[in-house]
């Protein structure tokens, strides 16, 4: 087993951060996992990446992506540029013979998506996407009683991802509001790992039907912008919104199990509600990640007079990644989700084996939104074997 | 003021009892409303129906509707008979001059609950339909919230009805499995509170699309069945479910806002979950049936360091209907919904006024329901102006 | 079996209304059992006993309680008039051979309590003490659930009766703050209820020590006075608050478990937390009043990966009462804990057998309470049986 | 402003590698504040300490703490082996003139205690005890909104530190159980923290009274133990369990609230339930470790209709240290509580003030702690000044 890969990253913003701490923190925490070497960082803007390399503890930071990916030292790439860019950084990385750890969405089209997965696998090199709810150790558990039929035979499905960073309509034209850039809003932002979560959880679905809004159309332009927070002046030049502020869709599961999905950033009070609940013949579980150490689970042979929803912290011995951690009953945070993802990476590539959530899956996740994109269009029924 | 009106209902069921209590409790709560004085009670079943008048309280009965809907005596006909009656006993009543209180469905289909809306219309009678659970006093609240613009320009509404009655598949063939005698399952049964629900909370809606599902196509036949419950064998013949046991719809609303129902009696651990959220630009607001006492309540201008959702226990001097029962902190329960209900009911006829909700929002909701089966059915967005 | 009990009752103000409630709703919902017959009721004011009894449905009134109390027509009587004047009513009432149901506490003494208790086992009538909370269907559930040895060996016992409603300092002195007519303040109000669940769920104690305080000391004079509720003016001459506002305490159970108690009116935020939690070798269980429908339930041997609080809503068929009223998550509320108390006193008087909880409780109950008095008083444990 | 200072760690358990965690991750998300350099960890078992030092990123190692606190390239001494070496410990690195990061508890007795504090004082360094749940964001915003006056006058503290992880009586005898070690039970390890957090949000404690319990006397050695889990077998040889399992106690503060403390290791269903409620004249906080993210907040002044507890997710930018972090709605875990608890260490030594909480804190405690097994070995009210 190779004691370490050398990762190169392209892209230093909030994915950059929590990927940095994420590939910072697995060795102490995962000592019998590959180490991933901090070798260099990638950004445009001199000033900025060299703070950046400085601040997360990279050994190196360059300017020009083409040249971190045609580096003889370097193992693997990560890819959390903005959108727009993912899809040449990974095609010419693969090319270069890279192993991929490439943000969500892979890509702003299915076509997109579907050219990366295919140089992927032509270059034979690993390829992960960066569903990071997954690893979610409450996430991990719903997984697991699923797949131990303990739940038995899914009929509901429903999730909602709810936000409102943008519910003010004086907030700034960011450029996750941008289609040129962003690909899509709500939808692609939220509703992808909403979608993701199904395939992960349910499988995968036949057919999609849904509905959009962009509720407030025009904003003022920022100066300045950096995570989900910007700042700006209602006095500014303003701007179209491009993309939606909600979408809402229907799905039909192959397994047979009905499907009501919602991503919104117009939902008060919410600040990151992504949720889902699964009704099964044999149990539930609800899922609700401002409290994401926590899975509510109930069984219907569970005795008749103690029936009930019960609060799993998952933070036993019994839950995925826990161990690793601190004793029952102290919780972790959403950088650990990164944490485990990474941890699946360096243990993939150290067993000669593709990761998993990977392109396969950014492709499915893309095939699924832009079925959904359809199905709005067109305002009818799409398949999703259509695309 | 008339200080009292003479009620004769027909049914004696789950709803019979409800209504019932209803009466009997009204006028030691509510004493400034007028009293409905429980004259006679009307079933086919003499030994029920009998035994139930002793038991609930009413001063005689009858085995034959024609007699108390022609019954000089009696002011106001309740009807809660099996769905499929309410249609014929309604247009008698108001062709007899009886102020009318019907149960929800107000009829199987569209048509029948337009021509009962005439009906009543033409008769001059005062008509009301039972969607109970608006009279909670956490809904009310919210109602109050909306209205009061606290919350703002509404953005979505989500609701979803959830029960688990019927997740074994063993539970037997209950009248309300049967299309001919219930209409519709869960839709007809669930959905349409929702859709009460969001047209008292949030306004009309434009269009609509669904989906639905019978998970369990057989099931065996019963053996006695009361209330929700029911006893049969898993030895016993079968029959086909004829109805829905899920259905789901996305809706949009005339002022702007998205809707998303779910009705479903496959949801284990919940029995009750007659639950919505409203976003809207100024708050949100949770109400789930199960914590019926309860409003969950968010407001956007609240100080940025205790933003939150504020648990709002109704039962202050300040919600409504509250200062008739017990003090602060002392919840109520089901039963209440039908309480207050009837205090409406009652109160409108004192005032001489239509009391709210009436035939008019049975119709919307019917022609809501009936927008979706065609939804379904013709598998496109159909427009709730078309029906 | 005799048919019914004709019932007198004493005092018509906040418990009166409960009381007659309970036996109005009563036949309705339990018809097997015997009937209570509201024949007469009594309050020294004419004008206002008079309302309460065609209010609240009593054949009719009076003004002397010596009168009903020595009518051969009455086969009980029920008393909840201040508790200053219980002992008086219920000595009479044991010597003219009357049952006796009396509100808590049953006396403002230990000295009165015992005497009373004398007098009914002298007379050889059936007694009852109204410890209301005993009858909430989560809370029975909590009592089976620890006999049955599901929690395993108690280790610990913890109650707080938490409310608000006189944390405004310009609240008026209502008759409930002065010791002369209530006894005592939290303590024997609130505290009362939190020792007699103790007893019920866990057992004797042995010792106790206890602190208290009043944190506002003098109040405005009130001009009326309703319920928990009051009116007054800052205006007005202001009196000594003459009981506790806060009564805390910890205690030793015969078994072994620790106890802490907590009873205030001082704790904003909560208008009727009346809650506890009970852990043993085997399971955890935790109430909370304002949502009475519910128990919260934990056992040790569930799967090593599901492990968590189970929210139980206590309205299934395998639940106490609960058949009795409407389908699973269908709530009830405060007042139905009466009318449970109602059915085990008329089940009682039916099988000729004392009911529960009895004046030997409402004894218990107060030894407790002025056990801990006098651990503040002297600051020092006391032990039960010193008193 | 001295860019970094130089750590030399005692102690690298479940302390060591939270604080081992603290150092690395606090330049990357904190990078104004002076990085502490992880200079040299220490521990007596060579093989133990070497791993660790290359697990948590330790420059090397040493096995002689008195190696370490000579070491002139050493600026801090961070001491977090077990508590009964702190004292030997925190003189010696006094006398050196390090500045002194010690664990809680500060020592095994008050008058240990206080020798440490002398000695840091003597010595001019600056000295922090390691109560880490005063920098959950959520506990810093209850203490904000007392600081601030808008809880008002404070009438309660409540608070209870429940754990169950020695629940089953199978449970090894580990060094947590071993009055020669830990010098007490949950009392010392849990209580400890609630006392911390009433002085730090109310104040001053004038007296106090308490009992104990150990449940379970005897219990099998150990076979291993690390963190708080252990392993062993039923059929190992018995010691004596010589700490309390369970420690209760009740208090007055300075101010004139009312204070009731509970620590327990025998809660089942509570993994790390560190929990308080604080009831003030014009509102109420509360708070739960599990989840600590969360703090509940009550203002009497909320609108009539809308009062309620709010559930506050502490991950704005309102709330303290959160914008160092994730956007809102993006938790964190306990290990954050260590890293702030470092900013605030390192941000002390730039400002070349005391940090806060320091040895004095520590005293404080241990006086409290001391005060309470007083008041339960001779079983009367003890005042916190007596000693």
């Amino acid at each position: 087993m190779k004691p370490s890969y050398n990762v190169g990253m392209i892209g230093y913003k909030f994915m950059g951060k929590a990927h940095s701490h994420a590939y910072r923190d697995l060795p102490m925490f995962f000592p019998s996992v590959p180490k991933p070497v901090m070798k260099a960082i990638c950004g445009r803007d001199p000033a900025g990446v060299s703070q950046a390399a400085s601040q997360f503890g990279w050994e190196r930071y360059v300017t020009d992506w083409r040249e971190l990916v045609n580096d003889p030292e370097i193992d693997l790439i990560d890819i959390n540029a903005p959108s727009n860019a993912h899809k040449d950084i990974a095609l010419a990385a693969a090319r270069a013979g890279k192993h991929l750890f490439c943000e969500k969405p892979l890509a702003l089209t299915l076509s997109d998506a579907r050219e990366m997965l295919a140089a992927a696998e032509k270059a034979g090199v690993k390829h992960m996407v960066g569903f990071n709810y997954r690893f979610a150790p409450a996430v991990q558990l719903a997984r697991k009683l699923v797949r131990e039929g303990r739940l038995g035979r899914i009929h509901h499905f429903r999730a909602w991802f709810l936000q409102d960073w943008i519910l003010d309509p004086e907030f700034p034209l960011v450029w996750r509001l941008d289609r040129e850039v962003a690909g899509s809003g709500s939808h692609g932002d939220l509703g992808a790992h909403l979608i993701d979560l199904a395939h992960f959880l349910v499988g995968e679905m036949t057919e999609v039907i849904g509905m959009s809004e962009t509720f407030v159309k025009e904003r003022p332009m920022p100066s300045s912008m950096t995570g989900l927070s910007a700042k700006g002046s209602s006095d500014a030049p303003r701007g179209p919104v491009t993309v939606d502020d909600a979408t809402l869709f229907l799905a039909r599961f192959a397994n047979g199990a009905l499907g009501s999905f919602e991503a919104t950033r117009f939902a008060g009070g919410h600040r990151c509600t992504n949720a889902f609940e699964i009704n099964g013949s044999k149990g539930s579980v609800k899922f609700d990640f401002e409290r994401m150490n926590e899975l509510q689970v109930y069984f219907t042979d569970d005795a008749s007079d103690v029936q009930g929803f019960r609060r799993v912290l998952a933070t036993d011995p019994a839950h995925a990644y826990s161990e690793a951690w601190w004793p029952p009953g102290h919780t972790i945070g959403y950088e650990h989700t990164f944490i485990h993802e990474t941890v699946e990476l360096m243990q993939a590539l150290a067993e000669d084996r593709q990761p998993v959530p990977n392109f396969r899956d950014g492709v499915a996740c893309q095939q699924a939104l832009e079925a959904v994109e359809v199905s709005i269009a067109e305002r009818r029924w799409v398949r999703i074997d259509e695309l």
